[in-house]
């Protein structure tokens, strides 16, 4: 078994802002610290997009994208002990390596291989994947487009064999980065008033992520008003389309929360948002927290005295949670019923389907879709 | 007693940009809420000399400047039970109201009456100074430019007898906010490593309270190199003038750091700084505070990236510190050793000397100057 190449279909964007094209795909076996995986789903993300786009500063043409996936260990890689065949896992695009003096820390979830991770290769400088005789890249450090992927065991949690993999393949991005933002990284206190900004699956987290919290007021703020009744289904307590207003929405929110919000989220990646979001922030107190993933070149302009009147400005990667450790304690949470994960399935399609389900997010009919992997055996 | 009026001296700016003159000023006895203190001393902070110049956006003209004063209580106003003639005091810029939203939360050292009292003139919109009939304008809620003030009772700290007004007088302003930053607002833990930029009063502060804090390495940097020793005895453990380096100050500090700074504070008020300090700070958990009183208009460009990668932007005012309760205690603080005051005092000068003691400060002459008020009784 071990040594065997496996041929499996995956989705390549061949030049940056191409569309996706399906393939056939040759995935070497895994090598040293590396595990192979069976997709059997994935979701797809905003940062798939602007990867696709070319406003990610890492992507590199050819690339298989997706990093929203989850599926079952088909052979493991020389000195992997922590995972065999069979094994239900979800891959991260945040390492945890476990020795670095960032993972050694209790105060980030950061790992020093998140950067070595973020070349389109492996860890030895090579690919493991192939199409027509030309090595494609990854994408955050792996792909899940694509029926079979080699994965970094830093970058792999195991989850229990309970859990449906169609639906906790979303732990591995938007749905934990959002909902940490709220309970990690922001810290939101009972009784506290929240705002967010954009109501996609990572919006729609921090609301959970502030319900859970305790706020009593969560505010949900998107030009889509179509999306606030799964806000309200997901904790939020009034829903505000900017557009309706004819005052800016700062204004608006300082009227109706007594000078400012406890706390307030981003979660579109848009950088006059970010400003607004920040502005609006309770001076004294006020923490903001940036969720949203802006264009690497994009610039945020704010005034020193908005900082000094007592605002804080954070920002959250996966939501301050360590990765490999966090994602089997959420799923538990999942299985428990204290997190919501069905409720941000809007569609299913195939693979070959997915520069379909690329325009229903862009187009803002789905929050998240399910690429359902079934693969002949 | 009551009702009288005080003829003194107090130095007026008449217009902005211009040079204080000193003039015979009238001052009214305390209203409703306020003292009249005999002012014995004062520093002379950086924000004067914003205010003077205009770049403060609530400086009114003509201003009595001067914030960081301490004094003897002459007389006290209608329902003012805290205060007697006699009492040695500190005025703060900052109020305590203890009766606001702000002063009733244990997040924020912030008074909503902070807000009410940038109008130049009293609470009840009037002024208590005059000059030649003029009506002239307080500067943060008071003037200590003057042998006599009027000043909210909600911005006094009685202090110790014993302690030397012409010392304590500084925890009105700078220091404490220095102090604090590092104390308060980044919470420095023991064993960091630390970066201030800017070696005046409030930068020397934030090394002393890095030091306080149990800080293993404190880099103070300069362009002016002759602050070095200062900064060494209170505490900083290198220097580093960015004019003797070949490469940006950021990325000599990534290099000699391991990757960034646990806590950077910039204390000098200029945006480009500010950006370097937040960019110096640790991907992951780093923090950068914002000490330095930029102009009122200044903006600063900074990526969202930087925030994404865990670092954490935070101001600071008055180093978060409930302003009334807190001075007496940092008093206390300076008379078992704790805290350093005495060191800040590079010149002692008279009220008619005060343009050239501004002078000495803008040259980087001077640390803090203080104006010895001795009036004949
Ligand atoms: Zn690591
Ligand atoms: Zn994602
Ligand atoms: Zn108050
Ligand atoms: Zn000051």
């Amino acid at each position: 078994m071990e040594g065997k190449i496996i041929t499996c279909r995956g989705a390549i964007v061949w030049a940056q802002q191409e569309q996706m094209k399906i393939e056939e795909i040759e995935v070497d076996p895994p090598r040293k610290g590396e595990v192979r995986i069976k997709i059997t789903a994935t979701g797809i993300c905003h940062s798939d997009v602007s990867g696709q786009a070319g406003k990610l500063v890492s992507t590199k043409f050819p690339v298989i994208l997706g990093h929203e996936g989850a599926g079952i260990v088909e052979s493991v890689g020389e000195g992997v002990t922590k995972f065999k065949a069979g094994d239900h896992v979800v891959p991260i695009f945040l390492p945890q390596c476990k020795n670095c003096m960032f993972c050694k820390s209790d105060k980030t979830n950061f790992c020093v291989e998140f950067g070595t991770q973020q070349r389109g290769v492996m860890s030895d400088g090579t690919s493991r994947i192939r199409c027509r005789g030309q090595s494609i890249h990854t994408f955050l450090g792996f792909s899940t487009f694509l029926e079979y992927s080699v994965v970094p065991e830093i970058n792999l949690a195991k989850v229990d064999m309970k859990a449906p993999l169609d639906k906790v393949c979303l732990f591995s991005c938007g749905v934990t980065t959002g909902y940490g933002a709220a309970v990690n990284t922001a810290k939101v206190t009972p009784g506290s008033t929240c705002a967010v900004w954009g109501l996609g699956a990572l919006g729609l987290a921090a609301v959970m992520g502030c319900k859970n919290s305790g706020a009593s007021r969560i505010i949900a703020i998107d030009i889509n008003s179509s999306k606030f009744d799964i806000a309200k289904h997901f904790g939020a307590t009034e829903c505000i389309n900017p557009n309706d207003l004819d005052i800016p929405i700062k204004d608006h929110l300082k009227m109706i929360a007594h000078g400012g919000v406890d706390y307030t989220f981003e979660a579109v990646g848009n950088v006059e948002i970010m400003k607004q979001a920040f502005e609006s922030a309770m001076p004294g107190y006020g923490v903001c927290v940036l969720i949203g993933v802006a264009p690497y070149k994009a610039a945020m302009t704010l005034s020193p005295m908005d900082f000094q009147l007592g605002r804080t400005l954070k920002g959250t990667i996966f939501g301050c949670y360590k990765s490999v450790d966090s994602v089997p304690m959420l799923v538990d949470e999942y299985l428990n019923g204290k997190i919501k994960i069905d409720e941000f399935i809007t569609h299913h399609m195939k693979l070959e389907e997915i520069n379909d389900a690329v325009d229903l997010m862009l187009q803002g009919k789905s929050i998240r879709t399910i690429i359902d992997m079934k693969i002949a055996e």
